[in-house]
């Protein structure tokens, strides 16, 4: 067994946990990061293929106000560009397709369309209401948090067509079913992002922009500067805490530390044994924010074909196996890439077939709605986030009715020695990679403030 | 490391893992029964005292409809008592004391009786409405998967006082907010046990009776039939399993079997690492089933004083530190034991004050309620289910919106090797010690039928 003796240990090397290690390196701390992959990244995931171009198979996508994000991009000079948005996107409706310009999907009567928009506003007067750093004293959160999304829009949505695209939409977002998800949880996270038309929308909004060279090009140059503070392969599995400090242990490894920062999803913070047990609320927290299912496929062509065929490879499909398709192509346009989102329970029923037949449902899917090109791509990527034993699932965790309120105070709250990062604990950008790196930074001044 | 082969490995000796060992003995197999305690038992912990009275520190209660327990009390010739219930309970309402026979207290208006009554029918009859075996295919299943306990009581019981006493009520049986219980776990946990008279009544009901000796009398020889196949202080951290078993492994201990029974509440089944990873849906239900907060206090006086003063030592005084008492003598009424039950968030609270202040508090309530004798007890004891690490807190895991609908399918099915006991995945008699029993016969056929 290794032993190492830092000033600071940092557990998990997702955005969250690398940010962290990088500030308290830059401060001239010394620091242990263990990840318990064998690669970095978390939740993000950059795959370089042969031909130098690259897939984000987990986490892509950057927009305007996460700047924290965008700031470390420019201290390791990455530049971005425009998530490709001309053209038409595709509703997909009782199997008719419906091409579109702006927000609201043609296929929609006048009524439906301005209940969709009304929907949309009350959201947004909803979310101002919430006090981003303790959304439970929201004046109606007890309210809120006793129902789920599914709850709220079933009883806000009149329009069957608003209602279904809306629920597909915004609960996709946690990639669970509607009746999974707090009401409060769901005001609070679109708030944490500025409100529901930044968290819906593409341009302007969460998916505005990408990274040139994916994610990989922002973690990688951090993970160098870290150095070989960055151990690979180190599963957590219990942290000591006492007066003079902590023990931090994997299998391989003990680091003895003044503090731990510990930067994993909560589920997965669920699976380390802490010695003395957590505080009971905090440990309670553990066992109440889940992740949820999610399949993401970057489907590959020579050239983004549907672009010369004026639209934006933008398609939405409810209750289809390609229920979301962007355009993922890279800022040269070749390979042209078209990223296939499936979320919740769609996710989940997708994860149980055999690879042969998903691979022909989603072409299939694609084929319809792109032309025969669809049909023969060049590369075929899937990631299965449900399946990933140190995410516990994606994108990001959520809180179930009457989670915030009893225990919303405990998601940042440091206990002892164990700080904690991860971007469920931001209050602004939470969910998003941004929300990852402002954790990280919160936690590195955390500890060095002790 | 003691490695072991043997026919069947279980994990966990509470009562679902005890009686599954028990009765794969019996049919002739061989087992190995870890538990992570240095003690059996699991949610039901029986502490004998020097006179040879006892407290029931977790689990304590039986009633009719319970007819496992009952054949393993008779197995091992523990005879039951009758919960006392003469003489008057009490209820504390706004500081005032109000003695009361029968269901409904006399603090309320005929207006607040007859809402009570309405409600306490209206859940019968949904509770009807749901199939033991299929609570998610129950027709109103996505309707009341949607919402919490909390919104449907707010939305059902218009007046006040009736709703003060059903939320804490029914929300206690959960140990959690009712916010954060899923109304139909709530009308399926309840239907499990016969409807909501059962859950909320005790005479004839789910505090009808208790084992002589308390539930150590039937736990003790139940392990002493296992013998040496039990190994006690061994935490299960692994189990991987492969075309021809499975490995157990504890720190010491690696126990090789042809399938494994895993019989631990769900947020403790989660921190075991599987390999390969369990069924998606499987995973994700473990992320999901969080145990609640409960603390209960034994006050043993020389006599129950309070039976000779027409008091049953019954009162419910919401949200005060002693929500709940009740008579909790054993069989022979010396020494005369108060039980103080707290549950949820009072529990969480009550947990956080320091020792001194907590059992000045109680007492407090006590005095208040039964006379100056309450205020000088023989003994104190005080168990806090919610800093237990091998329950992950108490009483019985619960499942908050959306859960049921979406991964109640994957509470009982065997994943390969692996099959599943505990309360909670029985649906007869879900969270009582009746349902640990028959989940630990059902695995225990489930494996010999292979």
């Amino acid at each position: 067994m290794a032993d190492i003796e830092v000033d600071y240990c940092v557990v998990g090397a997702g955005f969250a946990g690398l940010t962290a290690a990088l500030r308290l390196k830059q401060a001239g701390r010394s620091v242990a990061l263990l990840e318990a992959r064998d690669r970095i990244g978390g939740r993000t995931f950059t795959e370089v293929r042969e031909d130098g171009s690259w897939i984000d198979r987990g986490g892509a996508w950057i927009g305007p106000g996460q700047d924290r994000i965008y700031a470390l991009m420019d201290e390791f000079g990455v530049k971005s560009y425009k998530q490709y948005t001309d053209g038409e996107a595709m509703m997909v409706v009782d199997g008719k397709q419906y091409r579109y310009k702006g927000t609201i999907p043609l296929t929609m009567s006048p009524w439906a369309a301005a209940n969709l928009g009304a929907v949309f506003v009350e959201l947004g007067e909803m979310c101002k209401s919430i006090p981003l750093d303790a959304p439970w004293e929201a004046k109606k959160a007890a309210k809120w948090d006793a129902i789920s999304l599914a709850k709220w829009l079933g009883d806000n949505t009149l329009s069957r067509p608003a209602h279904d695209l809306l629920e597909t939409a915004i609960a996709g977002c946690y990639t669970s079913a509607a009746s999974e998800v707090s009401m409060l949880f769901v005001l609070y996270q679109m708030a944490s992002g500025g409100g529901p038309s930044f968290v819906l929308g593409v341009k302007d909004a969460a998916e505005d922009a990408r990274p040139v060279g994916g994610m990989g090009a922002v973690y990688r140059p951090m993970a160098a500067e870290i150095g070989d503070a960055l151990h690979l392969s180190q599963p957590v599995r219990d942290i000591a805490q006492d007066g003079d400090g902590v023990t931090v242990r994997s299998a391989d490894m003990a680091v003895r530390a003044q503090r731990a920062i510990v930067a994993v999803p909560l589920a997965i913070a669920s699976q380390i044994l802490y010695e003395p047990l957590l505080p009971m609320d905090r440990a309670f927290l553990h066992q109440r924010m889940p992740s949820g299912a999610v399949m993401k496929i970057a489907v590959l062509y020579d050239e983004p074909f549907w672009r010369a065929d004026g639209l934006s490879g933008q398609s939405a499909a409810p209750e289809s196996p390609a229920t979301i398709t962007i355009d993922a192509s890279t800022d040269t346009g070749r390979p042209g890439v078209l990223c296939v989102i499936a979320e919740g329970p769609i996710a989940r029923k997708l994860g149980t077939l055999p690879e042969a037949e998903r691979k022909n449902q989603v072409l299939g899917e694609l084929t319809s709605r792109f032309g025969k090109k669809a049909a023969s791509p060049v590369d075929y990527i899937e990631q299965n986030w449900s399946v990933e034993r140190y995410s516990g699932g994606g994108m990001l965790s959520h809180a179930p009715t009457g989670v915030l309120t009893q225990f919303g105070h405990a998601l940042r709250k440091p206990c002892g020695r164990i700080h904690w990062a991860g971007t469920e604990s931001s209050s602004v950008m939470c969910g998003w990679v941004d929300g990852a790196v402002r954790s990280g930074e919160r936690a590195a001044r955390e500890v060095t403030a002790q």
